[in-house]
C-alpha cells in the first residue's frame, strides 16, 4: 500500500522515536501451506520496508483456522503456515525478532495475517512524499504473481481455464511460471529497502492489492510537490501476459491495474542513481530478483499516475 | 488474558524502552453497534491495563463487515461501531491518542477487533509474576456481563430461553440486568490500573474468555513465587446467577468458569492497601463502579488457582 497503509507515528512522550505499524490479512490462494507462510510474511513486512525500515521490534502472527477443517487439517495446515511465516523471519536475518503466534478460533474461513512494529529514529524512516521531477521509478519485483498462482491452481484442479491455457501452453510453461512468482512473492523487499537508504530514494510504496497503477496513483497524491508518474515498461512474470489473454483476463494486465500479492516497492529515485541501483540489486540479491527502471516523474498542475500509451512489456524469468 | 496476551518487549535497539501491545477479535453479541464499539475499545485496551500501562500511542480499530450486510447496514451500522470505539476513546481522555481505523472487506462474518500499542519506560509496567504469599485478591467488575448481554438479546427475540426466565422475573428485571452490564462492560479498566500504581499492585490480568477461575489459573502459574489464589467470593450482577439457573447454565457461575467479555481486573495487592484500594477506586470511578476483595494468596507447592468450598456470592448492583 501508500504510506497510508503503514502508520508513522511520533511518539509524544518520547520525542526522538516514531513508531511505524502495519497489519496486513489475506486469504490462502495458495496449495501449499508452508509457502503460504512465507507469502504472507512477505506481504506482512512490506508495508515497513516501503518506508525504508528494515528493522522489526516486533513481529505478530495472526491466524484463523477454518470452522470447515478437520481437527488433524487444522493441526498439519496450520502448523505448516506458522513454520512456513517463522523460517522465512529467521532466514531473513531476524533470527532475534521476537515474534508472536495469535491463533483466533472464531472464522469460517482461513485468514492469515500479522502485525509488523517497530521503533525507530527519524533517520531510519524515508517519509513517502518527497519525490522530484527528474525522479526515476523503479520497480523491484515484476508484476503478475497472483495470475502465475491461479493458472498453477488451475492446472492442479484441471479447471476449464487450465483447458484454456492447455490450447498455447504446456504444463511445464505453467510450473515455470508460478515457480518464478513463489520465488518473488516470498522474497522480501529487505534488500530493496536497505538499497533505498543507499542511494538515497526519495519515497516509495509497495504494490498489492490496487496494483501497479492503482499504488502509483496513490502514491503520487501523497507527494508534496505536484507531479506526475508516467510509467512506460511493464515488466511481467514469463508466460503470465500469455495467460491472461488466453483466459480473458488481459486488460487488467495492459492498463497497469492487475492485482498483485506480495509485490515489489516502486521507488522514486535520483536518476543519476536508478542504474547503480539495479545493478546493485540484482548483485544484494545473489541474482535472484531483478529490478526495473519502468517511467519517470515530471512536474505537473495535477498530481497522477499514468501509463505511456506505447508502453513496453517485459517478460521476466527469475 | 493473562500476561502472556499482552507483549511486554524490551526494545533491544532503545535500552529504555518497553513495547507494549495487545491484539483483540471479538464477535457481536449485542443488538446496538454503537454500544458494542464501546465495548471493543474497554477489551481491547484491557490487555494493557492489567500491565499497569495507561497510556497509548496508538490505538488501531479492525472491523470486517459482513458479506451478508446490505451496503446501507454495512454504512450505517459499521459506521455505529466505530462511533462508539472513538467516542468512548475519546471521552476517556484519549482524544489526542492517534487512531486509525481499518476496514477489511473480506469477511463472510462481522468481527469487531483492535490493536492498542504503547512505547513505556519500565517503571511505567506492573509485571505479571510478583505476587506475594498474604497478598488479597481484588476484583474491579462483577462477573456475568455477557450472560446479561444474552437474557436482553433472548427477551428481545422472544425465545425459547426467554420465556424459561419469565417464570420468575420480569421484563424490567432482565432490562435492569443488562443496564448493569452495559454500565460494566463499557467501563475501561484504566482507574484499577492508575490505582495498581497508587498502592504498588504486585500483578493483575482480565477476565476474559476463560472465565475468573481460568485467568486466575494463568495468573497463578506465571508468578515467580509457587503461590495459591483463594477465591472465597464471586461477585455476580444482579439476576445474572437466577438467570443462568432458569436456562441450565448456573454450573459455569458456581464454578467461577464463566465466561466474560470486557470483565475487570483481578489484580494482587498487599494485605494493608486493599481497603483503601476498593474506597479509592469508587471514588474514582464516581460511585459508578464497584471492585471486591475476593479472596487471597498462600504460599503452596504447585501454583494453583481454587474456588473454596463456601464460596458467597454476592449480588451486584451498579
Amino acid at each position: 500500500g501508500s504510506g497510508m497503509d503503514c502508520a508513522v507515528i511520533p511518539l509524544k512522550r518520547h520525542k526522538d522515536y516514531l513508531l511505524i505499524q502495519t497489519v496486513d490479512f489475506f486469504y490462502p490462494m495458495v496449495n501449499d501451506p508452508e509457502l503460504l507462510g512465507r507469502i504472507a510474511l512477505a506481504n506482512v513486512l512490506s508495508d515497513v520496508y516501503a518506508v525504508g525500515v528494515t528493522q522489526f521490534d516486533t513481529v505478530e502472527m495472526i491466524v484463523s483456522t477454518s470452522t470447515s477443517f478437520s481437527e488433524k487439517e487444522r493441526d498439519v495446515v496450520i502448523g505448516l503456515v506458522m513454520k512456513g511465516f517463522q523460517n522465512s523471519l529467521k532466514a531473513n536475518g531476524y533470527r532475534n525478532t521476537p515474534l508472536i503466534i495469535r491463533q483466533l478460533k472464531i472464522n469460517p474461513w482461513c485468514i492469515i495475517g500479522g502485525i509488523a512494529t517497530s521503533v525507530c529514529r527519524s533517520e531510519e524512516i524515508i517519509l513517502p512524499s518527497n519525490a522530484q521531477p527528474g525522479d526515476v521509478l523503479v520497480l523491484t519485483k515484476p508484476l503478475g504473481g497472483q495470475m502465475a498462482m491461479d493458472a498453477h491452481l488451475w492446472q492442479l484442479n484441471q479447471t476449464e481455464k487450465y483447458k484454456k491455457l492447455l490450447s498455447e501452453c504446456s504444463d511445464d510453461d505453467i510450473k515455470e511460471t508460478f515457480e518464478i512468482a513463489v520465488k518473488s512473492m516470498t522474497y522480501l523487499n529487505k534488500n530493496a529497502a536497505l538499497l533505498m537508504h543507499k542511494y538515497q530514494a526519495h519515497c516509495a510504496t509497495d504494490i498489492t492489492g490496487f496494483g501497479l497503477l492503482g499504488h502509483a496513483n496513490n502514491l503520487a497524491q501523497f507527494q508534496k510537490e505536484k507531479v506526475l508518474f508516467q510509467i512506460n515498461k511493464l515488466p511481467i512474470i514469463k508466460n503470465v501476459l500469455k495467460f491472461s489473454t488466453l483466459v480473458g483476463q488481459s486488460t487488467k494486465f495492459r492498463s497497469g491495474r492487475s492485482v498483485e500479492t506480495s509485490g515489489g516497492l516502486l521507488i522514486c529515485l535520483p536518476a543519476d542513481a536508478a542504474d547503480k541501483f539495479c545493478r546493485d540489486f540484482e548483485e544484494a540479491t545473489n541474482g535472484e530478483q531483478k529490478s526495473f527502471q519502468i517511467g519517470h516523474v515530471t512536474a505537473a498542475n495535477e498530481s497522477d499516475a499514468v501509463l505511456c500509451e506505447d508502453v513496453e512489456f517485459i517478460e521476466v524469468s527469475l
